[in-house]
């Protein structure tokens, strides 16, 4: 599967979550990352590079700043114009039919505030109603959101978790079952090249994958004990 | 009042709709008509020009076709860069606060696939939630939305209907009763100039006049009944 990652935000420099985000992001041969207004600085977008970008890659994401309950300008401009009649939607349009779309986006304001009787009053699902709109316009399949509340607030730990969650965003099947999530943890421990830890923590990677394995072996005997019960 | 209309459209000369609205509009010193294409072809916007204008205004709209379930792009770049923090939101940040925010737009699909079930799965409210938060967060008052929808089938009736509501959008007290639209059309008649129509539209204004009165006057003498009655 293959991620094209498309960035909007006009000072991406300046930014310390999207500079966070940047790092945190998987080197690897299937993960694009497309940074429209370091691409096209004049606001000029090249339509037929788009297409072929779009149709090189399975899963869409939109990575961008929470501006005015959207996106910035720049991606609303990318929207209007590479999401043609015949491409993407309307006939013979069918492109992004099938492939998976997901949004990240960093939210400067707590995440209780978005709900009825909060501060901004609406959910986050309700906010993004247009994105999904257009998922399921283009034959997208809507992934679940992951929104970032007040990086600039964040523990090391919180930290920790989300560059998890950003690999799996970027890498992992959709919607993953505890079952898929094991095995992506254990897929990740076992290629952590140990050369570059100290032994300690070898130890530790070595532990953590016993640990998971057993886990394991005991849901699967709890499970056929709960069959025979029934 | 004074109401600002500000217009986003990448190419209003070629749009019917927009040229029908522009038509339609009322030539009076109380609405400021603003594209922002127009006013600004290199995209660049003049942030303290923008903050006299919205200063000098109780009602905001906004004008668009709608793209992509939102505004085109030049309206959320105005947004990102006009709504400042200390002026639409933020300490000291109530310039917009109590003033009137409304929304225009022009839609290709028909109404009812706007719904769960339909072609395009959301409402048009749920879709507008991004500008109503917007509204919330900058104090102003969101009043009931004028989609137009298929503009390119309308009858000529339906168009003549289409300039009474977008007049009464641009100039009439919002959330009308039936009292405050049947003053508002006796108004437009009595200010209608005799000496531009032909004579029988003179006795069709006069009759028109007439019998709105009418109407009013049996409905105050049955209201007087019921109040009796209880």
């Amino acid at each position: 599967m293959k991620t094209l990652v498309i960035i909007s935000h006009p000072d991406i420099i300046n930014s310390s979550s999207q500079q966070f985000l940047m790092h945190a992001c998987p080197v690897e041969d299937d993960v694009t990352i497309h940074h429209l207004e370091g691409t096209y600085p004049d606001g000029k977008i090249d339509i037929a590079k788009e297409h072929a970008l779009l149709r090189q890659h399975d899963r869409i994401i939109f990575q961008f700043p929470f501006y005015w309950y959207s996106s910035p300008a720049m991606l609303k401009q990318w929207q209007d114009d590479v999401l043609t009649d015949g491409f993407a939607m309307g006939k013979n349009g069918d492109v992004l039919n099938g492939k998976e779309f997901g949004l990240i986006f960093v939210v400067g304001i707590r995440e209780q505030e978005y709900q009825a009787g909060g501060r901004e009053q609406f959910s986050i699902s309700e906010l993004m109603r247009p994105f999904q709109a257009m998922a399921h316009k283009t034959g997208m399949i809507y992934m679940k959101p992951l929104p970032i509340y007040q990086f600039g607030y964040m523990t090391d730990e919180e930290k920790l978790d989300l560059i998890i969650q950003y690999h799996q965003m970027l890498k992992a099947e959709k919607n993953l079952t505890l079952l898929a999530k094991e095995k992506w943890v254990l897929d990740q421990l076992r290629k952590t090249d140990k050369n570059t830890l100290q032994p300690k923590d070898v130890h530790i990677v070595d532990h953590a994958i016993e640990r998971i394995e057993e886990n394991r072996e005991t849901m699967d005997e709890l499970k056929i004990v709960l069959d025979e019960m029934y």
